[in-house]
């Protein structure tokens, strides 16, 4: 019995008769091809993987199983589809606290049409991709079984200012978003989920270390998933978080060169993410959050003054919000 | 008596009235402010570099010593014009092997203007720049009191291909440039020169531990400088390896945000010195090389051809030199 993937945060959703994944209840996850060579990448890329023998264990495991394509009913109702076949990443999981972070300030290879690139480009400017090397796609985060989930909006995530995807990212390991999201978070659960030696960071530096150094393929667009169970977390159990490298329509060769674009990204991420283990109460940030909201409002004395506040004039760094122009400048 | 500095590899030169930077007998570097705010941002980078407590001691000897601005006589004859004054960082050497590497895939910052971004994506899609991270803007390498330089045109140099980056990376450091460029380079002075305590690598690896850290500047079409006598290199002696970082006109703030372009591209330079230092008499290619040429040229079984054998077929990666496409489509 197929159905629609409970926990889904980003990407196509089977809904309301459009196309997108099923999963079933043995735990495989059946992801529609796209028709256009994006969805031939990306069996070609999982064949790839399967079969290539310099991929190490313990990297492999960052990425989902793979179990072939197969045909089956489209939820779009449009009849028999090939799907990639994959393992449910959410499968046996409660209330997972999801989010999907697309890696790399730029998400079209050098070898992309004047046209593709022109269409990335734009959304890469107009998303915190260009800024912060990466995007949050969209997320959840478990508050209570009452509450259920905080689910920002895609297009809201994806729009998230710096000080913003910070926010998140430190609300994201909170145990305060229960009830009342204009709290400060708290980032109660940092340590358990982010730290540690099977945390989050300890598996973010392990893929760090294989990027400075594979030149097998080159990803573009695609997505970290990073994944835990808050209830366990909050009981002081594991809560297994765990990250999988997920999309990859847009996988090249890496051609003897490393994948510099993911890689910086991804040391971005890892910047953010050892600051709120060093300093969990640091950074605090004024962004109202309402329950039903879909994206972070900013308020008067919030994220726009605050980024304001960082621009300091006189004769040192910076006295224009956007370049380091000087306006005293007293060349003699 | 200032005078055109003999060792520039990239850049406006001094040449034919043009304007240029220039060099004293004591030693001290006089760039030319340009007019428009690349001009001042680069004072100004280098005003808040000054006075920047921030800045380790060991991070603060990759830049450039500056000594502030003064109005001198232009070299386009166009009158006393504001320059930088900086340290010379070719002053004393005699016959320098020096490399110019343009780092980041991407020249211009998110906040640049849509004119400028075009014009900047335009170089980095035709230089190496988009595939490598960096490009190489120009260079020099000691061949002989005889024979002088092998000096490339800078156009033929930023448009080398990954292969052609490859080469001239182990031909900088090779002791059979002196009669003939068509030998396979030796790597003779890789150690020496690369390797080591002291060594290139292990300067660029300490530039890259800030990279990691630092949120204070984000460096758009900077440079970093690596230069050695090689005449000292081939007598045992120390060459005085260093790399220096120049080209402040497009720095910006980091604004809590590592700099993911520029460290990425840094850690492409890195793999590329490291595999060099690993294995030296690997990656060997036919590309021919005369004395008097301006550009590399891909022989019939040279550069092109070998890119071409990258590519493979069946049911593997890849079928498609620019995808990953894959002609098997046998999804059933």
């Amino acid at each position: 019995m197929l159905k629609v993937p409970p926990h889904q945060v980003a990407g196509h959703e089977a809904v309301d008769g459009k196309l997108g994944p099923l999963v079933d209840e043995s735990g495989r996850f059946y992801k529609p091809l796209q028709d256009d060579e994006r969805g031939s990448n990306e069996v070609a890329f999982y064949r790839s993987l399967s079969t290539n023998s310099g991929i190490p264990e313990h990297i492999r495991r960052f990425f989902p199983t793979f179990y072939g394509t197969q045909l089956i009913e489209a939820s779009d109702g449009s009849g028999l589809k090939p799907h990639l076949v994959l393992k449910d990443i959410a499968r046996g999981q409660v209330n997972p606290s999801i989010m999907d972070v697309k890696i790399g300030s730029r998400t079209w290879a050098p070898e992309a049409s004047q046209e593709y690139v022109e269409k990335c480009l734009k959304k890469d400017r107009e998303s915190s991709s260009l800024p912060l090397g990466f995007r949050i796609s969209g997320l959840q985060i478990f508050r209570s079984k009452e509450l259920g989930f905080w689910k920002p909006g895609k297009k809201a995530a994806q729009k998230f200012s710096t000080e913003e995807v910070k926010l998140v990212l430190r609300r994201f390991v909170s145990s305060n978003t229960l009830n009342d999201l204009d709290l400060e978070p708290d980032c109660a659960l940092a340590s358990t989920v982010y730290g540690g030696s099977a945390g989050i960071l300890s598996q973010l530096l392990e893929l760090k270390a294989w990027f400075e150094d594979q030149t097998i393929y080159h990803f573009y667009a695609c997505s970290i998933l990073v994944v835990f169970e808050k209830e366990l977390a909050l009981e002081g159990r594991n809560p297994g978080a765990q990250i999988k490298l997920i999309d990859f329509a847009h996988v090249y060769e890496g051609r003897g060169v490393i994948d510099h674009n993911f890689l910086g990204g991804l040391c971005s991420l890892i910047k953010f993410i050892s600051e709120i283990l060093t300093a969990p109460n640091e950074g605090k940030t004024e962004v109202s959050a309402k329950d039903d909201q879909k994206n972070l409002t900013n308020t008067d004395n919030g994220v726009v003054a605050d980024q304001e506040n960082l621009i300091k004039s006189g004769n040192g760094i910076v006295a224009d919000q956007k370049n380091l122009t000087s306006t005293d400048n007293d060349v003699s």
